[in-house]
């Protein structure tokens, strides 16, 4: 579907997150626990290595940035791992720049979000993704770049 | 109502377009056709032209620059065209500008939204708008050039 | 898809009026100004000299009456302006009657009906037309033409 | 408000009923009793000439009828009762018309529908309509006639 | 169905009105007027008058009060024209209190309850009222009596 | 139940069509085909004929017409197959008229209307109606006939 | 939890009744049989007697009356028997007052009320008591009494 | 389709009834009559021979069961008459089972549905179904058959 | 209404335990105590033996199982008390299966379901009980027996 | 508006407290602290000392009571501190109190309302008041009260 | 709970106004007055001034912005003034930044919401604020100041 | 928290299929691809022996089975995958199971559940569940094994 993955360098894989997750570690670790967004970052890039992708990892309070970095995903990565935080569930503009792109995209979040507030049971850019892992922790993060990684060797 | 008409210039109208909407042409064409922003851009400039008006095409997507766009309207423009994209569902922030500033603003949509899913019925900005034009292709752009102008000439 | 415009003759539009717009201009001048049917009707015949097609321009207050002339349009129209008044928001015989003929059309409100009441918001339709004007009052009619016009043009 | 009551002329109510009014003794007594629709004519010419009012009584189970009706009584009549049967729940279109004529209406429910479907529960004419009176059976037509007389009087 | 009305006295009937009505014709007048209570209780004892009955007019704030007048109603009047109030909307406790004593009722309202808040369109004791009369100001008293005198008169 | 089956002639049945019927095999043959409403009228008759029955087949796109229609079965008819198209979702009015008639009669749709959208779920008739036969295409009125002439059979 | 149960006196239960209870046996004997609220009170002193309890029986149609019993029961009771009638389905101001005693309650309804109106499915109360017994008439004033009792003996 | 109907032997059809349909004949006579189960199956293969089919009707009460039957006729059956019981309005899995083996099948209830709980108005299987008839008693089976035996006729 | 209770034998009542029943004890003792269905069995024994009626005491996770069950007991027993556990909410066909039998049946919840998740508040076996008890721990069993035997004696 | 500051006497508040609120302190100190409502009493009337301004401060478990010390409030009070506790979550009468009476009134909650249960998420009366204030605990009291008094200085 | 307040440093309390708040007294005076933003900001300081504390107050249009400056006030400052504007009704991500930064925020809205669109009645921030003030103008932010004051004194 | 993992066996993980997986790959291609459930059962035995860990891969159709199944894995499984088909959109007994058993489960889909029909996006197991994996296909299981088999290596 895209040319992101040439012979020598390693297809590159957007991991986005979106609100609050830069507090990570740091606030209400009854539901997050005391990992840090660094942590879970040096995890995607130990596990991407294993895998034969390379990670861009990043983190924005902005909505729009988000939709900016999906659109610019559209030329320069092979998938996309999203975190969208509290957008997941308002964010149609986000899910309509996942469809925009074509990228295909896993969404992940760290707490099971379907034990949680009514409203966190929707999410718009769930009807974009290819799938979603949810209540896994950091972990879920891994198994969103192995499915990645997976339907590249298959495609 | 506003003074942005003087004789020797002709009034301006900021059209203003939301997320993904820089994505025209390459996304969806089932959708939306295979006419990029910048064709529609030159469709406003060409029908500006003949209805003696002048336009300030712009687009992002960052709800607080529309917003923004939306306040510097009122010392800046005489009308509004407003394509708000995802926001048009969402965003109580951008029909709360067009309130506050008071230039008259017609909405505008691509595609007939009343089609395609539940979520994209509703509008908060067409609160506070003259008027809703959706369906028509980019041609509805220029329709609302045309109303905007009509409502000028009136006033 | 019809053989409603050959080489002589214009192509006809059918302007459909639904219940209570005979009153036009008689009644709650707040909401639709003091302008009449047959003031609309002048402008439409007029509009339409200058797009090059014909209007064959009509009210009933009878839903069946709707839906017969819906009907006749498959074999005698190149499109529909529909202004299908207060059954906008009841008759799925409507909706299904514009589905059945295939005839190309769009509807228009004379008001913003999204600004009136919750019941208003709804259109059976809209969910069959080629895209939607409203709020611009008897210029929507206009547009509407012009629309249509250029659609001919073009297919 | 209108002419309808010159010096030597009684003025003239309109007396409307709608679909299925015509089977009315005919039809489920145990809700609507023996009386035929006759009966409540002859009840209403009957109050009528106490109250020094006319009486226009008529039925039709078409809404585009009952819409013409009323349209018609903005020039003849000084005030309607009116019992649209089973449109009551369903007919913008009647409700825009009595808006539209500005006579004063009253609406008329010979079973307390308060007590039957969910559906029954909601009327679309009592939202322009002076009032409702609603399982007083025939003498509900009455007290209709004797309340307009009452505010024909009084203005 | 009760022995309230023998030979000799008149049949009493109970007008019971609900909370604020005390405050009529001092608030809200382009809602409900400049009539006050003591207007409506004199105009139902001179109607009552000429119909042959009784009136025991009542007002209080206390919803338990107004289930208490209710039962007492039971062995004392022939029936009740009640105007709960506010407590017409919420009050479970006096729609059982009318079903339990089994006295004709009719619940009256002097403004049309239908054209205001949406949680004013529901009743309770209208489930188990004989019929309902609203929007037509205290004359509604008067035909709500003269509506139970009529079924005082035919059992 | 009714005396419309005397020794000699056939009992009657109405086979009642609803609105935009008359475009059938017309209009949208992915969702019914390529039989016309002629074809179907031709399949009655001959069902009919091997159930000894007769059939008065007819179509109107005006909800008042199939009213008056229903009204005249109850004097004219042994029983009623009734597709009410778009009607069947809106109006009470055809449902009154069936109970107050009180002519058995079954309700037919061509396509299975479960499987589309939401507003086809619900059927006004099918409260007034022995029964139900959706999807089954034209064989379904053949079915609905055999049902009835059961019924006549065995009452 | 409470004082209330010395050695030489029974622990004392309060049996609280709402609105309309008064009327028991003379009302819709159909619903709710002819036994009166006097027979349940001696029902109730009888059971008690053989459970080593006393019970205080009392009924209100006043909503702050039971309130103020409810909080009285705070110092005076060991425990309540509720059956709030109408207010049930309506009074969060019992709830709290229930939560605010601490006093270990149990809901009574002599009908049962899942198989009533739907507004009669809902309680307040519940949410602030032990238990509910609902359907076994004036047996569940018994059952609910040995329950408590059987909490007593434990606690 | 399938190849369950070769020259020599009849097409097989399953006939599947749901919980409690045993008991039909011994249960609420005034919803079902006084028809066994038996007299079903009887009537069944009276009509199927007939037709020209074969038919294996079956009962049970347990889902699983009736799931495991739709999966057999995958390989076994021609086409379903299926009467789910109250499955049909609470089971997901029997729709997916319909959809998963792709036999043709109709759904069948005895009473008219639509006139009884709210509950009972929606259908799982209906989704899955070609058609479906309700309210037409033992009779709706054999249409059901006809129907089925028509399409294999065509096919 | 049943046989099931001659003079020798003591009446039987079967009592009826739902999914998950078997684990209690087991599990969640914050919401259900350390109390295991053995020993609710054994109660259940002793309190039928001074009532005078014999217990049979069954637990099933299968909703089929169930029906089968209640099926049974039409001609096996005098009575049902039944925890149908997560079914109460979900199943309508044990709701069929108890309107089918004409059993009368008590419905029993350890817990105050009222006072759990939303799905929990609804019960359909409810609709086909003779009354409900909740909240009452194992001790609710008991009482429903007693209902259940008072009931016997008086019929 | 009124007349109740005369220049000698300071103006008089009434701070009124529905039901359960007498039990301040008493109840739930997890939700309401132990401050008793005698302690919030004593804080009033300190800080009315400071803002120039006298207060009457009153409590009822009665609805119409407080509808009835609202009432007096018309001609006897400048202002109106309200807590009306549970009724501000289903009292309609209180709202229609307060709107009749016309005293500038603050609703006032000790808790974070938004953040309990959802029912308690509505207020009647916060649509008759001047503001609400909420979750600030019994400084909420006092701020109403500077509010008020603000107010009264800049009338 | 924040080291923000030093012994010789007053704590700073962020005062954060979400999006159009920077057109106050430009917009719409018939709601909002004609004090604007900056007038707003003096009041602050100047009532910061007699309470020991200090202000930062600022203004964005974008959501991202104000998720940024709370999470900064979890370091920064020792309490939060949030008026969000219409990100109120919509933004889960400021909820989720005021729960993940822990410092203690109320709400504050000029007009009186309750009284305003449904859609402005619900607040994310209110989920996680210590109480909200609406209604009260300008001198709401006054009243949070002194609240968040009084908390940093007592804790 | 369980002894199912002794030193020389391997921990053992349930892998529960629900209703209609037995026809995977058989079924629906383009919504579940051409792969059998047999084929997942290989992946998943592949897997788990990387893993270090031991499956037992189960089917069934019956709600009750699945009951059964995880209230065996109580004292036999370290771990439950759970894909439960429709009974998850259904199914209170299956995560009323998992609560009582507390062996940790993670719920799979092979399809993007969210993409499909609205009733499929609820899904009871998984408020009892530690997370979702969702739209991976048969690479779900896989991914679902390698959680549970780090959580059992934490724990």
């Amino acid at each position: 579907m895209t040319d992101a993955s040439p012979s020598s360098t390693p297809p590159l894989i957007y991991v986005l997150n979106g609100p609050n997750l830069n507090l990570l570690g740091l606030r209400e670790p009854q539901i997050y626990g005391h990992v840090t967004l660094a942590d879970v970052e040096a995890l995607c890039h130990q596990r991407a290595l294993g895998l034969g992708v390379a990670v861009s990892f990043r983190q924005s309070n902005h909505e729009g940035v988000l939709v900016d970095w999906i659109h610019e995903a559209r030329t320069e990565a092979a998938g996309i791992v999203l975190n969208a935080g509290a957008y997941t569930h308002t964010s149609i503009a986000i899910m309509d720049a996942l469809r925009g792109t074509g990228v295909p995209a896993i969404e992940v979040h760290l707490s099971n979000v379907f034990q949680r507030e009514a409203f966190r049971h929707h999410s718009y850019p769930a009807l974009a993704c290819v799938g979603v892992i949810a209540g896994l922790g950091p972990m879920g993060y891994e198994l969103a770049l192995e499915a990645l990684a997976g339907r590249l060797k298959r495609s």
